[in-house]
């Protein structure tokens, strides 16, 4: 099938296979070596770049239709999404969508169409090791890339701010949930653990008091060996402790409460 | 409008004003001298206690939406509602809205009525005060009460599911944000700010630590005064530190990082 064709049916029968008024966004960040990037689309049709999105099918639960969605637009399979927050502005689309879909079909869209009526969008984010994951894009993609978060481009509609709650999502996570395991090496050292917050939190922490909050939650094994990067400060490694961290990531980080 | 003809007009012409596929869902929860409770109603034509819902006006905010929902289904306004899971299970209302709307008008519905299609429901959730707060029922609505959040009765729907995730998410919402101003006196006992977490967790706190952890925030100011309760003991009063609660609120509990 032909890409006007797809996108032909889509626009005109899309209704039939999904649920109209709802879609789903991904906010995907990617971290390596000390970067922390935002996984964006460009689509043929579209001016601005975007979050992968797309459309729920009539029988599927919206966590599927999230990991269905992110593996059809970037390649991206197997990611743990996790929802963050639903966006319900009325004019949310307001400005762009009727142009969008007029640029994709050169065709007039009556005004009833499934896509010009009003959508509410579930968001999800997900954090990955970017380096492990290459973004490939699908049929009515222009271009799939990892971007800066400090150096965003143009987004459409309001992907802006749904990036913006999606990181504060990120920052407010690392209070309650612990984090780095599948983003670090099997062992680490302090200085990188350190380092790997202070980029998802953006700003500089003492390294001591990191150290003793760190340990203090009891999720970090000392290691014997130590890291060798010069005669004088050889830091030693870390590692996870599996049972530890299992269970803080589903009961909270008790933070001593 | 009477209101057989006031539901009769929601089921049959409800979707022109209506949102169609989408709800809301509130769990309010309400505390009051050691109890936590969560705020349910029992519909006129519900098998069940459910939490306050409804749908979302054609051309409606979400959460205005869900602040208007539970002002006319209880009367309880200007609750601060927010948003923690929208519940998006294709199957979640499968087993009972026929049943239910059935009953309701005794009338047969249409298969492909705009109440018989799959729903998607977007949950919010609030703390009160459950002693200032009472609730009123409306048209539809026979009882609407306050429950114990360990002794509740049969929930319609994934209700149950509903109110367990809504209370996870009050519980760890204890780890990153303050907790307390409009819940206790104007001051307090360190007793009782700790009976406070203690109910939520639904767990003992060990004293000592607690009070060293929920100083370490920087959101509690102590009193010269003590209450008087016997001559030994005389516990001194604490009160909130106004603006360092309310950049907590905003900015998380940084618990150090």
């Amino acid at each position: 099938m032909n890409v006007t064709k797809e996108l032909h049916d889509f626009i005109f029968n899309g209704h039939l296979t999904y649920v109209p008024h709802l879609s789903i966004d991904c906010a995907v960040f990617g971290f390596h070596d000390n970067q922390l990037k935002i996984l964006l689309l460009r689509s043929k049709y579209l001016d601005g770049w975007a979050l992968p999105g797309g459309h729920i099918q009539r029988n599927e639960h919206i966590d599927i239709a999230a990991q269905r969605i992110l593996k059809e637009r970037t390649g991206l399979d197997k990611i743990f999404l996790k929802q963050y927050q639903t966006f319900g502005d009325p004019d949310r689309l307001k400005t762009q969508s009727s142009q969008y879909f007029l640029n994709a079909v050169q065709l007039p869209i009556p005004p009833n169409n499934w896509l010009m009526e009003r959508i509410v969008s579930i968001g999800y984010y997900a954090l990955v090791e970017f380096s492990k994951a290459t973004p490939t894009p699908d049929l009515f993609t222009e271009e799939c890339d990892w971007w800066d978060i400090h150096q965003l481009p143009a987004l459409i509609f309001d992907h802006d701010h749904m990036v913006d709650l999606a990181l504060q999502t990120l920052q407010a996570q690392l209070h309650y949930q612990p984090i780095g395991y599948n983003l670090l090496s099997d062992k680490f050292t302090m200085p990188e653990l350190q380092k790997l917050y202070e980029t998802i939190l953006d700003k500089p922490l003492d390294r001591r008091n990191f150290q003793k909050k760190i340990m203090g939650l009891g999720i970090l094994e000392k290691l014997e060996e130590r890291k060798s990067v010069g005669p004088h400060k050889s830091p030693y490694y870390y590692r996870f402790h599996e049972k530890n961290y299992e269970n803080a990531l589903t009961a909270g980080l008790a933070f001593g409460f």
